[in-house]
């Protein structure tokens, strides 16, 4: 049995609340903690404070809180300030993924804290070991990456940098559970992490189909969305395998890995996106059309959908686990 | 609207009595076919009975039956006799992925069909084209391409070979949406299709990155689990990016496209499965060891998730059109 840490005297602090930072901070606090929030830049403040709002009524409204929202509203405290960081043990950095503007974001998180606080960042795309430099006592910073919502999914990864201390990652990972993580331990630190270099294979890979005409954004997404997320809330793909069989596996990826797209450069169809400044769903702009109130209804459709998709996953982990 | 076909009157075939044949089986006779059922391989024939009768009772508890599981058993036929097609307008192979099998099985459909029944494959491997010189009567042959469990999951891929006709592709892509499925029309006859090809890309990372010692096995398993299936029941991949914002994917792609693996050889840790004969859970014996109890218990919770995601999908699919 792993011994439970009481986390109510444990605090905790995010910096960078766009919809990843805001997200962790109502995960962080439906799981027992006090949480400080930073936002760097001072217009994000009202909205953070609206987003968090919103997110634990979707908790709420998901049935994952003991207390009255209001509870959770007092427990997370908004600043522009890092001083409110000064008692932290934890601070997770959410910011850009951009070196310098990090950079800037450790130095005042140093500043306002102990020397045995522990930094973690949040990247997909820089190695843990680079940012790592960029941190005094660097023994106590790590990575710890979330998935979207915070408070509604298992998924956690928690990488080590080359200079990593044993007893920040273990003590971090034991927290995780708590925080109602399955986490992973990654071996190395590598860019972009397990789920994400998969997902870039699968990226890459239907950028080259949509390009070369063998399909459609619609079609692929449509095909892709019926077939794999049929079982993948059920299973890993190493699972998925053996459920199929293994022994035809080997004969297919002996004809198909040679015709996999092996570009390293970013597609073309990506190239204009970003050149018309298109966002996504987000702005109501993107690959597809649709107007405000439809990409609105979308969002709140896919919240609802998280719910359900959580305790399906859940409900399986436990039979699974029995 | 799409006029509707009465499937009653349409007999269909399908060859290949394994996991995917009798659930495609099923999944005709649930939608309304009376189905003739052969197997070329003798000894497949009693097991496959089971499993159509298993696969009944996994719909019927789904409330997926109009009729009692009774009803459907009389009207699937199990043969070894090719003869039973005679009456059938449309056939489907799910045969092993072999060209002289396929081959072999053709000739016995044509000897035994007229020659305007539409014959199919259900092949991920063999390019549509190549199997189509097979078959007299090359333009009435395509690729139908299901998702398991069939009579349970929304995905279908039509595909047309170089000598396709249209009004036979027109007519199986009208059938199926009386199956209950969304097809997607590929554009072109490429080998393994959008969604394999796809999971291929997936498969080359994940070998990659165990074999680096980037992760382990159950790791990687259980962080794509977590990651990816929390929402891919929901939307696509570019769906995703959207949802994601577009505009942070084109810099991560710069970044880790050029790591991504580009081999074309199966991977060691494959073949040496291969080698020692490893078959998956069906045999309680792959990559992750278990006992036939567990195996077995897995596969029944396995049934009872995908009846869950069945309806969660389809419910969101109503939410979104909307």
């Amino acid at each position: 049995m792993r011994p439970k840490i009481d986390v109510s005297e444990i605090e905790t602090g995010v910096v960078g609340l766009g919809m990843m930072g805001t997200s962790i901070a109502v995960a962080l606090c439906i799981a027992g903690h006090p949480v400080k929030a930073v936002a760097p830049i001072a217009h994000e403040l009202e909205n953070a404070r609206k987003s968090i709002a919103r997110q634990l009524q979707h908790a709420d409204a998901s049935g994952l809180l003991q207390q009255p929202i209001s509870f959770y509203m007092n427990r997370i405290r908004l600043s522009e300030d890092y001083f409110v960081f000064q008692n932290c043990r934890l601070v997770l950095e959410c910011v850009i993924e951009d070196k310098a503007a990090k950079a800037r974001v450790y130095r005042k998180i140093a500043a306002a804290t102990g020397t045995d606080t522990v930094i973690s960042s949040n990247t997909s795309a820089i190695p843990v070991s680079d940012l790592q430099e960029m941190v005094p006592e660097p023994g106590r910073f790590l990575g710890i990456h979330w998935a979207e919502p915070a408070y509604m999914t298992r998924f956690m990864e928690i990488t080590k940098g080359i200079r990593t201390e044993d007893r920040y990652a273990d003590w971090v990972y034991q927290l995780a559970h708590q925080w109602g993580k399955e986490p992973t331990f990654l071996q190395k630190d590598i860019r972009g992490f397990v789920t994400n270099r998969l997902m870039y294979a699968v990226y890459r890979e239907i950028f080259h189909l949509v390009a070369k005409g063998e399909t459609t954004i619609a079609d692929a997404d449509k095909a892709f969305r019926y077939d794999a997320g049929s079982w993948m809330t059920y299973m890993g793909i190493f699972e998925r395998m053996e459920q199929q069989g293994l022994s035809d596996f080997s004969k297919i990826f002996q004809r198909i890995f040679p015709k996999l797209d092996n570009s390293t450069e970013v597609p073309q169809l990506m190239q204009e996106m970003v050149k018309t400044k298109v966002k996504g769903v987000q702005q109501a702009r993107g690959l597809y059309t649709y107007t405000r109130e439809e990409a609105a209804a979308w969002e709140k459709s896919f919240a609802e959908f998280n719910k359900e998709i959580y305790q399906l996953a859940d409900q399986y982990q436990k039979i699974k686990n029995e």
